[in-house]
């Protein structure tokens, strides 16, 4: 039986390529009873339905990742304690924090990344078979970095994952660059895939720009959702792009939007913990019906959820490329 | 016939000098299909109604500027495409960037003053005789400076725009000045006008300070609305304020506000794209009726009016001088 | 009689320590015609109700202090013109500013603490017998210091005073000293009590700290509401806590909330002139009914009200200590 | 008779482009009992020898411009008062400070320019036809600008002067710009003429350029000298270069140095008032003998001098081209 | 026998006021074999010659004072190891860190102040009979505070203070303040004593100002070194300057230098640790003899002394007055 | 027959531990015509003397590595140009800019590593057989990163490599990691090593610490000279340590000195293109002989030389250690 696919067929009177969900925030921001917010997490097709890895900030403003299942993709259960990690036989696991969670399946099991604290923000890797048991890797790399993101696929035999350099603060630049590893242990064969664009061709994305979902293969190449951010005089704003990446060498751009997807105009984007933020962390696609489902964090406060048809965002992305 | 002059009076429980259209914003940020927001625009009497230039910056934050009719000065139609300015002339048009016009009639032609982009922020200049064809001249100064404003008459046979120098950022600081031209083309006699005041006396306007109106000839002297901004630890507020300005040598300052006339309390001015942000670039006048009309930016994302009598806010700059 | 104590009862769908009351804001920003905003306030019973000392910021957003009187602690008549403080004694009154008023009372008179600018903020100090007619000393520091909160009660038969040592700006740091004076003249006996939490430990409060509501004792120790401070990508987010202060060493910090009891979730807390802000600066209690009222500024612009058992807040922050 | 041109050989063992004088610094920071340093000056052939503006920092450390004298261009008298400027009928002459003059002769008389305190740094205009009387113009520019430089000739009719907008402080960007005038009083025309370098290409002159010297017309086009800087973790270290400007449109740069001509590396450059600081204000020129004589403030403390050979310099300004 | 005067007769060729020994610096970075510096030193006449208080930071960069002696005030034995300070009843002595010590001698001991922190800086106070002994008593002010000076009587029968309110770190501002006690434990009466300058009216000085050596009494008034801070493009510069306070009232400044008296102009002021920087710490006078020698730190290295005459440091001081 | 160890016995005055060669600088910042400096550069034995990889900037302020040699460790050959690095079958090699390498010979070849510019500095590596060609590999990380160091000995089987993670400007922050490698190619196992001091411990490296010479195995474990760094008022100042790692787990630090071992303090450390800078690259051990000199950056523009006993820098790194 196919499971349910989270879908809003498109309003009449938007001729928008991205909408929203009429009902978001579809999680809220205590929805379980210790949490200051759940935001900026991901999620994929398990069993029946889905699973996610979610970010709950704690009432302490102390960041981890929880795990949640839901039939529809839209009514979730969020475990109310935090993922518990084992060691898949590193020598040692470090705990300061975690945050902003992808996952991606990959051969045999659930991949997860996130942020990792290492005496700065790094890339924590991990896995599970079954949602229930977790175990933890190696980080990727030295800190400073966020946003790692997994290909679904082995790329040449090797592991690929795209992730953003940064530093130890509310960092003011960000490139997306793609590495390698034979292993899912040891990186290299560092690319530089994408800059921040200038000011005067695209605003929006100007500041920093970072990967958001994990990227899907299609005809054109690999299609992923991205945060692009401007800095105004009043603090950074996040918005959302999406990017087409060569089949074969992904760190070469095919294709990126010059206008952006998505960007914070209503209350819940624009209101919360950081105002104005809408930051990509998952998609959902149904290639038979030409759907995808993209799960975002608004306001570093909630979850929300956008939908776009695959094939129009295919061609939006071709037709406005920078 | 006489032009609809837009107007609401004054709602019956309020004692305040200038008051809010009921029905603010009066501009959307989606007005136009292309448009990320529409805001810090500047209107005109123009034939039987109202002409208008508006900064619309478009999905990819290109910032340009547009035009636009009206029959009452409320309900718009802009041009989803930008102006196209011809040169007047001049060897170059440089085309970075285009934001925040003001427009006012000089003599014989519709003279349309903004933020031009030549490798940082100036005062672009150009002129249209019925809005339909535009002409740009010579960029009146070098970089960096904002907020050029020209005044309706030339004064002692020259030509004379307000201004304000600043930096290539968000700039944290900013004097008015005035400077004067003989043909439009070059300038000189700069004259200071008006500092930001101390944190003590008046601290809505103690970052920076801006012209915003085209100032109108009064029997006391120019009256101006200008945008005063104060630093809070989450950014920048921008509020307004209303200036005096000497007859003969407008570069004194005759009576300023201490108290704004008008602070970001409106969700629309207080939730948005740069959250609190009021931004006056025009004014309309029925000098007959004592009537004033202000357009005003909202939180850099839509376009909001307000309304007040003139004899009324001119008594309330002299008694509320600083 | 007894007075009538301002309280609501928890929602019967709430479990939280802390709860708001349902028409917050209790005194909205222009509740006297000339304020721009009236928040950071502090209140105290006084005769057959409550009267209350108010950062009233006018339209100059000038920074001055205000009476007011209640019967309930909820309605509140606010006197339209500052406090006018006449010396003393002390040979120079200095008025650049006030903000952020504290009251307690000691022995036989009302003591008022506030920010007082004398090039630069520092702790003003005050007093009145009636509410009519106010007195003020000497400051107690030199600049740059806020948040000055004095003990109810001599302590080895010295005036006791907590604070946050400063500088002129948006401090982004901020530690709560003790001190104390023979004579609320001469200050000395610095004792340092407590810092900003690591990032990774709690988050919220990990920026800066500051006292709040004067502290009230309890068998447990002194117990007050507190500020904390974390540093977004867009500017600061104040939220608040609680802590126990050892009885006759109260520079000794004995417990103190890792989770923050409030943070900024309502509107009229995450809108504002400063958008999220919560600001505790003053609490009521009833022993016998177990209760407790904090006033809090909210959104650096209105004054909001929250209430708590105060037997749950104590174990609660004893439960959940750092 | 001809005016005896300051000149040293080439040392024997060197055979670098520029070489310096041997007795450096020709101008010790005390040269005139009441100065704290004499730096940042110009030069040119007066009467049977040479006059010069010079900027003298008192030790109150007031910047302002005082003459002096030369019969060999290397011993200098300078005078102990600063120049005093008569209005040339302008309404009003600003005095804030007055510091790195440049001198031109066109025409009929001798121009000075400087940077000119008014409410932050702009572009002094002076002139005087026998450096005992001085009479001060408009203005040229708002501020903020420095390094203000007139071409020698009109190019079309109008005078041309080269100068590089900047802020209110210690500026860490800077491109040149060229500007137009009819008649010395108001400008326009305003061009690009360079930027700063990539770190990459040339890091010496990666943070800012700014002009130096008068542009002298060869038949490669108008040479100049100009200094370039680098941000190094101690601040700001200033070197020199060249460029050649095209005759007719002297805001097109044909050519310009990838290496310096002279960088810090005499105990009076690298230490001093500022240390690492070369900024060339003037150059001498004997055509017929080849020689170039180049005056550089060292280390905002002393002025110094460099020899090259005209023919020399210009072809390694063409062979060492960005 | 009257103790040996530290004294060099001015230069035959020189004509200023301030002058410096010839064999300077009297005490090197590496006089004790543990030190890396030693500078911003403080010394008193005792028994038949001077007893002193030094700023020794060891090889590890901590920061400590030593006690040394000396017959004639410029050959110095420095105690190898830092002063041990018992408590005088205090029930904590804080010990992070110690610099920038100050002595005087008040009634029947010798105070000295000092840099103490504090978690963060703040002013120390110890005191001593002998020079082997020594007393640490409550730190005078909460944090942040550096370059606590007494004066050498008590006025209106209480000790006064004056001190520097900062920040934690490399403080760009700084006015000087005076404090009153009745008990050298308690302090109050805060009065501000003196800003830094206009950019315009005294460079040196602009940035922050802080006292330097213990004032003098004199017919003038009190007679006092201070340090001036400019910021340039590479730093903080300090340099020497005079003030001279109302004797009943020394929170009155009745002359102050607009020139400096003494700048970073010798290598060993211009070179070392921190380049720049002139601070002086401690005089000494024999006012029959009209002479005063000054104590001085020099490049944050090392210990350099200066001389004057004191009738004609008070002429000047009066006479070049801002 | 036994290559000549450049050597200098301590001065019979001293009692330091190390000690500087009195020829200092033994490369100066024009020993080839093209460079501007020559600093932070590294050399091995090899053959019948010495090879070295020399950091050359030229007059350009490019920034590129060249080889050299010598017979003495002292006298050296510098190759004028370049070293020409071939790919090693990597896909692309980046050329941005190449800094402050290491040289370090593992098994069959000398593996240089470098700060390499790709989109920011990260760390390059390649490597010669024959310092005549050279070979460039993937580089080991993402940015930002500098001072890569490798291990003289596969750890585990593993290469090992030090470096400090960045970020792209004059990086105010800077811990120690290690990092292993299968295969010189992909990188990962990521230990943190070590961290700034507090100030008050040893500020002399309490902003930041970097790797600085290939570690040495003695019995107590690897023991490495290291650059650490203050930040002063005016910018940084970089002084040397050692640290002793373990042998088997080197990212544990068994001792490591509190006291710097040399700081910047003569003229040709604390006068050039950066002041105060000591930059240790590379040490020579003559075991036998006990016998160790150092190789260092001065003032980020000559190469220096410093000397010690192997047995004492040992005993002195665990006699002092933090």
């Amino acid at each position: 039986m196919k499971i349910k696919f989270p879908w809003q067929d498109r309003p009449i009177d938007s001729d928008e390529v991205i909408w929203r969900y009429s009902d978001n925030p579809i999680i809220k921001r205590d929805q379980i009873s210790t949490s200051n917010s759940i935001f900026n997490s991901a999620v994929v097709p398990f069993e029946s339905g889905y699973a996610g890895v979610f970010r709950c900030d704690n009432k302490a403003v102390q960041m981890n990742i929880h795990s949640g299942f839901s039939k529809d993709g839209i009514n979730w259960e969020i475990n109310p304690e935090p993922i518990i990690f084992r060691s898949d036989g590193t020598t040692e696991i470090f705990r300061d924090y975690k945050y902003d969670p992808r996952v991606v399946f990959i051969e045999d099991r659930y991949w997860i990344t996130w942020c990792e604290g290492h005496n700065g923000p790094t890339i924590g890797i991990g896995y599970t078979f079954n949602f229930k048991e977790f175990f933890q890797c190696e980080n990727a790399f030295l800190p400073f970095n966020r946003n790692g993101i997994l290909f679904p696929n082995k790329i040449n035999d090797k592991y690929a994952m795209l992730s953003r350099p940064s530093d130890n603060g509310h960092t003011a630049f960000g490139d997306i660059y793609l590495s390698y590893s034979p292993d899912m242990k040891f990186w290299g064969e560092h690319r530089h895939v994408m800059s921040p664009t200038s000011f005067k061709d695209s605003a929006w994305q100007c500041t920093k720009v970072g990967a958001g979902s994990v990227p899907v293969l299609t005809e054109e190449g690999w299609i992923m959702f991205y945060h692009g951010v401007i800095t105004t005089c009043n603090g950074f704003r996040y918005a959302m792009g999406s990017v087409i990446l060569d089949k074969e060498n992904p760190h070469v751009v095919k294709y990126r939007t010059q206008p952006y997807l998505l960007t914070p105009s209503e209350i819940y984007e624009q209101v919360g913990d950081v105002p104005n933020v809408i930051f990509p962390c998952a998609s959902l696609i149904d290639e038979e019906a030409d759907k995808v489902s993209i799960y975002y964090g608004a306001a570093d406060t909630v979850v929300a959820l956008a939908f776009g048809k695959l094939s129009e965002i295919i061609k939006y992305t071709i037709g406005n490329s920078l």
